[in-house]
């Protein structure tokens, strides 16, 4: 472990003298700097021999300083991905020079003994009952994914199918409602799951990008008895709007249908820890399963994810035992591990990190954290209110903000759509910039979706300055881009 | 970066102080262990204030120090988890500062042209062609998952089904072939992806712990008309045994029922390191995909698992265009990422660890770690053979030995059974051991199924001392729970 940080300390005093030129992103057609990054690491074969510790690391840490993104500059903020506490970084090299696994208390007693903590003080801040639980997971995908996967096999125990036994093929054409805006990953996992991606049936959302109770109770209303409703996916904070659906209502319509509530709360649990903030997510304690993603809004690397549950029981459907890791007498004996609660079997220990920042840190840190984020996502909503080039899309519920470069002659909305795409890569393309784009549906029924541009903001370092800065480099590109069209055009 | 270093160095330096006493596991029953880990961290709630970072790391710190396994002792000999190398944990540092994510190209373009890297370096070095591909993923597990959920919907498409849009329901009672042997997370897999576990037809196997080809031939022959056979799953370096199912002979049966072929190589892969014993996997390059764990015979800290593909358009059944991460124009522009190849959609950059473990030791360093543990796994084999109180139940195919205390006047299996259950958690309890156990069915058709420990090799700083240490403190636990078992028989 202390060689560790001798090598560490080598490579990271090399890679600094490869510093680029101010900027988040490499500068290049993404072409270019991957065949670079590339072309510096040799060519893609185990060689025969090593070059040796101290020199692969020193090439590693150069060509990533080189050709990676730098998350920690104020104008990086394109996804939500933060740059993390050094607190859990330090502690995820703990995590990795000890090697503990959390599937059988064998592989990693500490180990689960941290996970445990992290996921008690998880339902708790989530305000889930003292019957809750929860995993931790690689990803808010696979948070979501498990979420399904139990509400999957509890519906097709409350039907008398052993869905774990027997296939989806007995469950009668499953059903997930989820809104327009869900997560992409719900429509993977339903695929991944064997219920097709047909089986999701996406609600309208209002005007503020939430789920409509009254679209989705119509809809449990009118579904035929040859369907299965499997769950209710709401989201808590929209990954490009930060909307959170309406929970108490959600909740009330599926307690109602007797149908499981999931919370995708992968990018808004973060909130739980800002005063200021925790209130938007009221109703989330009446969630059955809830995906959390503290390396979004928690500050910590990937992967980080916890999948929670209202009720420990419902990891049922996972219960295993093998005699090689957990036979009865041993599990009676207290070596049970965490195999039960995922679909994994070696699992890294992602939550020495969460303690080590929650402790750091505590909710308020953390809450602080959250709030300057939001008031940069603020500051920036109003500014670009206040420009008149530009078109705010969405104002900052969390801390993301759409936008849409539209200014001087361009009405036609097709030609400001090649422009808003352009400028976002002609910012990443001279290295200055990194921000996010999407597409924006209109209010109104036959409104096309149209392409924005959006901050996400997590660099709690960042300060107002740096947002105009960052604003005044989307002008310029903009304007550069509308002219280039203009000539197109002309 | 440099106050990650400095942060981590203090908290090493602190929790030296709180070594315990020699062994790889601490001292005491679970659930007293697990009660004082968790009593170290406080109450399971995140603390409304913070204790900052240096000494919130130097509590984790300490308590892993206190109550973790120590994977570096050289009496570790449990699971195939091993202790990771020290540019591998260095590397991973890397990674979870820099927290990039491998789903777009602006979400870490440096990762991606490093995973592109390690996946193209691994596929070469398994044989397979130019149109391989692969991906890295959060284990043998998820590989495993992964690798049947392609088997699954190009069956569906063979049959003119999209699985993916439709669910499972279209696809006639699918079948997964494997040998009894196989990892139980291919049954999970089969539940997870909605095929239901009874999908799994588990093939016999020969003396030597492989898959039998002839009854493999002959239940798919047997196969009715309204079965439709999803994959064939051969095990490469089997969990207990290291055996390795004959490949080429199934790759002739696969390719004659035009039937994927799977090679859950998890533990086996590593095996190509070696000159003396890559031979063993002859065959693999015929797979159509193959699971790879680094995180087993690779030494590096967990997650570190690879599908590969023989076929990159395998991938198909996961491509997916989102708007707000790949949309058409950005992907032309060549800001595509590895969305496409994952179930993940955030996925750390487990391949930066393996970049320099491939690049610091070379096949050349890694071959002869590969060696060393072999070695020591036959070493332990002779003895175990050599010893008449011990029963070799299997011997050194890779790194691991199956064996069975067994001496005295002890014939009666049921009591030999508790013992060897017992002799294993005494060594655990005391602190001064920690080796595997399993169950093994003899080779007569009615055999009940019997209670054996187990070594899995997998620390290269181990001598042929320590395990003549290791082997002499499993006879003397055995002579005191047979004492103990006699005491109660009288
Ligand atoms: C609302 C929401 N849910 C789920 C996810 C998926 O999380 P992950 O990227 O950790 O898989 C995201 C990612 O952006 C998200 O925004
Ligand atoms: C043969 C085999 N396949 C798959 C796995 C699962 O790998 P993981 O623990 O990385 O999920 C294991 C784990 O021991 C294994 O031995």
């Amino acid at each position: 472990m202390a060689e560790v940080v001798t090598t560490l300390a080598g490579a990271i005093a090399s890679a600094r003298s490869a510093r680029r030129e101010d900027g988040p992103v490499p500068r290049g057609m993404p072409e270019d700097v991957l065949a670079a990054a590339a072309e510096s690491l040799g060519p893609p074969d185990v060689p025969a021999d090593g070059i040796g510790a101290d020199a692969a690391l020193r090439r590693l840490a150069t060509m990533l300083a080189e050709y990676g993104l730098d998350l920690a500059h104020p104008r990086a903020a394109a996804h939500l991905q933060p740059p993390p506490l050094t607190v859990a970084v330090a502690a995820d090299t703990l995590a990795s020079a000890g090697n503990a696994s959390l599937d059988t208390y064998d592989s990693g007693p500490s180990a689960i003994a941290v996970e445990r903590w992290v996921v008690r003080s998880l339902t708790r801040l989530a305000g889930l009952g003292e019957r809750a639980d929860g995993v931790l997971t690689p990803g808010g995908s696979m948070s979501n994914l498990l979420g399904l996967l139990l509400a999957r096999d509890t519906a097709g125990l409350a039907r008398g199918i052993d869905v774990r036994r027997s296939g989806v093929g007995a469950l009668r054409r499953p059903v997930v409602f989820c809104s327009e805006l869900a997560h992409f990953s719900v429509h993977r996992a339903c695929a991944a799951l064997g219920l097709g991606e047909q089986a999701v049936q996406p609600v309208a959302v209002d005007e503020h990008h939430r789920m409509r109770p009254e679209a989705l109770a119509a809809a449990l209303r009118g579904l035929g008895d040859d369907r299965t409703p499997v769950a209710i996916i709401a989201t808590a904070g929209s990954t490009d709007f930060g909307s959170v659906d309406p929970l108490p209502e959600l909740a009330e319509i599926a307690a109602e249908h007797a149908v499981w509530l999931h919370v995708d709360a992968a990018y808004g649990f973060g909130a739980l820890f800002s005063e200021r903030l925790s209130e938007r997510l009221a109703g989330l304690e009446l969630a059955d399963s809830v995906t959390v993603d503290l390396h979004k809004l928690g500050w910590q690397p990937a992967a980080t994810s916890a999948l929670l549950v209202a009720d420990a029981n419902a990891f049922s459907a996972l219960e295993r035992t093998v005699s090689y890791l957990n036979p009865a007498d041993d599990s009676e004996a207290g070596y049970d591990g965490l195999l039960g609660r995922s679909l994994q079997t070696t699992r890294r220990p992602d939550a020495i990190k969460v303690a080590a920042s929650l402790l750091a840190h505590g909710r308020a840190g953390l809450g602080r954290m959250v709030d300057v984020c939001h008031e940069l996502a603020v500051h920036a909503q109003r500014r670009i209110a206040a420009e008149p080039e530009l078109e705010l899309i969405s104002p900052a519920e969390l801390t993301t903000v759409v936008f849409r470069y539209g200014g001087g002659a361009h009405a036609d909305p097709d030609h400001l759509d090649r422009i808003n795409s352009d400028l976002r890569r002609r910012l990443l393309e001279s290295g200055v910039a990194l921000i996010g784009r999407t597409t924006v549906r209109g209010t109104r029924p036959d409104d096309a979706e149209r392409v924005c541009v959006k901050f996400t903001l997590l660099n709690q370092t960042a300060t107002a300055g740096d947002i105009d800065e960052l604003i005044d480099r989307v002008l310029l590109a903009g304007r550069a881009c509308a002219r280039r069209t203009e000539e197109g055009a002309a």
